[in-house]
């Protein structure tokens, strides 16, 4: 337990390595500052997500704030479902944008110790949130924007990929991708489904296969983000482009979006138990749980 | 009464502005002078489109003179499908260029006026002539080739998307695009269906939702059209590109024709009276009907 | 029977030239020496496909030798089918790449002395093995790399198209592509369901109705092939690809494969006696053995 506590919330299914806690925040601009985050989220109740909701131009914000690489934790997944819930039943709330408290990385993807040593219980309902965060954000009518301010491996692409449209950081340091192949697990068809729907069959074809984390500017060659800005531009493009998107009268535009991705929906909303158990059967193997504790292994030893 | 028989065949669901019917034809083609077809406008008998078809080459030209803009009004269309029978019927056809004779638009779309204050019967009707249009053009086994003389947006982009090959006159004033949310209305499913076939699903859910534009040089690059010409040689350039194309057997063309389109084909006939059903009830809601009518008194202060 | 006897296993379905047998090999490093290979061919029972597994790589290097110009007939395919059925149940074998040792053709394409004055079973014998080809290669769980080190047109670029990785020899007098419209006949659904997942609907659509050839920089650009490299290099560089491939979890890897590939697999085999059952009557037509028959009297006459 020990060692699972001291991992909690820092283990990714990305590769991404561990983020210093000191760094400065870099002129982001979320309403919460990174170290109140930091201190608060010693707290189970603290907020991992920065809601920012902006009455006059219908635009709210959501800013991830779960250090140090805003893991995808079963608590800050539900913590996520809820607030774009809440959003999507506020008729006001026309336009969602999705960004990152924390330096350098945007998200790193599905939090580790939720798959390691735990029961096909704990598994199921871990399982069970990831897929009610892409319905929830795949299926939104509002607009979404990913204004993705540092990498975004495995799960962090995958919510990138869910927005209506993808700015991201010109920093070459920075990676986007589904690279789940390279830890010796399969990114399931949803995963697949949005990544098609994004960059087509073939291009998904080898990025899957060889799980390619793609720096912006490959990422802006084969489709995967739209547009490339300085650092510091990130959430500013965002906020300019969402008003180009919001001149457009929302019943059209939400039609149009849920025509373009009903059936990719469809299948997981039909499939949703049978890709549960999948999940759970797969995760809990023993060959696979020796990996992850092996990979957990050498991500402590990097830290040290 | 008398507002409808002014904006009758001027009023399209595309935003383009009114043409003035002064100018000139700018060196097109299209066997019947301009003037002359706009004279015989006034009378509903007069032919909207003139069929050229030279036995020699087996290539039918059809110039669509529907002034001032090639709105697709139900007589028009209805011109249209017995105009494309015919020749479909004519085994001694075995090409088919589109084109316009109007000044700066190859054709603006559908005509608002065939579903403003009109019965749900007589938009039923509409919305049937207008899928006959897209079934006969798409599911075509003649060679069809859009040469695209002007601008052609919503409906008359759908018409330049049926067709085998886009040329366009490299104009920059002019653009081509499925514009309906701009307007408030949806694109429906056979629509975006066609340009999913033509530009891949990711730029088509972009296109959509924002009811795109494109000026020549973006629909290129996009592959909305294939390629750009300068304006006195589109149809020229078309011509051209019918004879590489006719070097090819028809039989095994127009079978292959047909493999790559029939399940898009099928989605529509089978679900055809569902999709009349659902654009009468949309059209006829009265907060649709408001737009419309706001956006025809735009057009005509415009015009004045 | 005497013009059938001189032509079998050299005309093929792609308009190939035929290639002058006392070509050398070019640096080719396929085990067995061209010449070797042609005389063999004498004998039926000598090997059409120099199979070179290394051990210590786990790579199989699969050489196409089946003069002049690797055309698929009956046996070829089925010594095809039975290799790569060994090298997928060997479970040390990972990798596969394709090459060819015949001088500037890597296969062009399928016997059409298979389908010329056969009976409707031959015919539907010869299909099966196409088919099983084509079912073997796309859905091997091994990773695929074809050494593409000449033209591959035809059932040569299904071949190439059934591979996880193309790399191809940067001469312009090489190409690639289904041609089959220019010689009267359709490429199958399953042909172009392999060419749509490649490089897309649209340039499928219009590559297949035209059958057009590639050059290797056009086949580079709509990402028919995914590098050129100089001739002499295409096999070390398929090799160095390979490495790459090799590194990531072959279990992980190979679901990810299957579920990209699985639905155009399975449209195949639930429609695989109909599919047979089709090509025979198409190819036992009149017509079509006609015009199969003034082809292969032309590919005589241009070889006199």
């Amino acid at each position: 337990m020990a060692l699972r506590a001291v991992l909690r919330n820092k283990c990714v299914l990305s590769g991404l390595l561990y983020q210093r806690s000191s760094c400065s925040s870099h002129g982001r601009v979320c309403a919460t500052p990174v170290l109140a985050a930091q201190q608060r989220n010693n707290s189970s109740s603290s907020p991992k997500i920065d809601v920012n909701f902006d009455q006059s131009t219908g635009v709210a914000v959501m800013c991830l704030q779960n250090p140090p690489v805003n893991s995808l934790s079963l608590d800050f997944l539900t913590e996520l479902c809820i607030g774009v819930e809440k959003l999507e039943m506020d008729k006001s709330c026309r336009g969602l944008i999705l960004t990152s408290s924390q330096p350098k990385v945007f998200s790193a993807g599905l939090d580790i110790t939720e798959m390691y040593g735990k029961s096909p219980e704990r598994c199921g309902e871990f399982w069970r949130a990831v897929q009610e965060m892409w319905l929830k954000l795949y299926g939104s009518n509002m607009v979404t924007i990913a204004a993705i301010n540092g990498s975004s491996p495995a799960g962090g692409c995958l919510m990138s990929m869910t927005c209506d449209y993808r700015i991201m950081a010109d920093n070459p340091r920075y990676s986007i991708g589904l690279n789940e192949t390279q830890l010796g697990i399969v990114a399931p068809f949803w995963f697949k489904d949005t990544m098609t729907n994004t960059v087509g069959q073939r291009t998904t074809e080898v990025a899957l296969q060889l799980g390619l984390l793609y720096n912006p500017t490959e990422a802006l060659k084969i489709g995967l983000v739209d547009q490339l800005v300085p650092e510091d531009q990130v959430l500013a493009t965002a906020t300019q482009t969402m008003t180009k998107w919001l001149a457009i009268p929302d019943h059209a535009r939400a039609i149009t979006k849920s025509m373009m991705r009903k059936p990719t929906i469809d299948k997981l909303t039909s499939n949703r138990e049978a890709d549960i158990q999948y999940f759970v059967n797969f995760i809990t193997k023993d060959s696979i749980q020796k990996s992850l504790g092996m990979y957990m292994a050498m991500l402590k030893k990097r830290k040290a």
